[in-house]
């Protein structure tokens, strides 16, 4: 069964460039002896941050002084295969559609075999650090998530 | 917008009966002031295990040698107000399809003002301890999770 | 082997008298099989904070606008019982002593038998949020932590 | 002032020759914009392990038929200057004093700019999995150990 936001698998994988790697943590175990499903939410948005100070959309965001947020609309993650301790995941990021002042997000983790472990999408949107409303992309903004697209 | 699991969202939130009370934890926000997106997929673990405890299915899966573990096969969340420190959540659970190992958990989550805040599913699949592969439910199974709906 | 912040166990546990309720959560637990030593330290802040809540200071250290905000300056957790999921306990908080701009702050555990789990202490700081500086107690901040010892 | 468990600050610092990269996750910050107090002990945990990993401690550790496990007795932090999400830090780890069946960990972590940020100790103990009650050290684990100081 594949997720709705995966139309064919092939190339939805293969649309992917960025990704950081990360090693699961003894404290995202649960007693199950698992990675605990809470703690892939926490990879996305370290992934997710990164992906957006390479874009160099971070910036204005994290200054306290700035007048936009991104704000974590929706999210979602599927999990395909059991996650263990200490594996090295690697975690892609991409941006799947832009909206006006939001912006689509996929995630997909590969642990060291290159298996794909989980996948995942959420909605972005900016949003005015006082007022809550969504804020419009300006053009510049536009730009640099098209081209890291 | 409406998530695609809702259908009708009057009907939708009627349904739940059973529920949780969390507050926010000052650790559970991030440095944009408001609770991180990645805590209420903990709150729905927590209420879920509750229903679960309720409904007299956890017993078996908390037990070390039991034969079986329920693993959640996805998980979703949709943000619908900002949450901040220190609020009381009521976070709802309803089970609302049973497939043949598996079962559709819906949630909601109301502050005290009787706002919902975040809503979300997900599924969960009941799989061997040692096999990985999923387990049906037996017959009682079905019937405390029918009674339960 | 007592802990150096505890003199006489008897006489200091009976010491306290605030305390705040919580349950182990299912993603607070790791592949041991019992609570993670990280989550200690959450039910500390969690309790820390109602307890300074109940005093009166924790009004004007929420306020974003406020000119300064608690710090911890040290904390440390003493580990007597192993503790396992779903289990129900008391945080109890006391302010053992009060320095210039700082508070020592003691912890103690107790499950649903009333055996002692885990102890801790920690000094807290009131600083300028701008200067990151200490800031002396007001004389009638001093005076609602005298009280509440 | 100084920590009980740091005798001179210059040659404590200087013992230390092991440690692990973190960078501050965004989900690890608190709404006071800093690091919160929680996270060091889950950085300590996981640069410990890798400490264990590579004195070759952790594997019969991790074998879930394995006799014994580890466990922490006690922990503490002490927080020498506010860190803040994306920094890089450097958690060293050392074995100070080894006893019959634990081992006492001490903890330094520094900056980007090489200046310590938090500082900590606490003892591990050797347990049976189903006893609970300490397990001395062997002579190869001791040997081990030792060698790693």
């Amino acid at each position: 069964m594949r997720a709705a936001y995966i139309t064919d698998f092939e190339t939805w994988s293969s649309e992917f460039s960025f990704s950081m790697a990360v090693s699961v943590r003894f404290s995202e175990t649960d007693m199950f002896g698992h990675l605990n499903n809470t703690v892939p939410f926490a990879y996305f948005e370290s992934a997710r941050i990164e992906y957006f100070k390479q874009i160099g959309l971070m910036d204005s965001w994290l200054d306290p002084s700035g007048a936009n947020i991104p704000v974590v609309a929706d999210l979602q993650c599927d999990y395909l295969k059991q996650v263990y301790f200490d594996e090295a995941l690697d975690i892609y990021v991409k941006a799947a559609t832009i909206g006006n002042s939001s912006i689509d997000v996929h995630y997909m983790a590969k642990n060291e075999k290159g298996e794909i472990v989980f996948t995942g999408r959420g909605s972005v949107v900016q949003i005015g650090r006082q007022t809550g409303k969504g804020v419009p992309w300006t053009d510049a903004d536009r730009l640099l998530l098209q081209e890291a697209k």
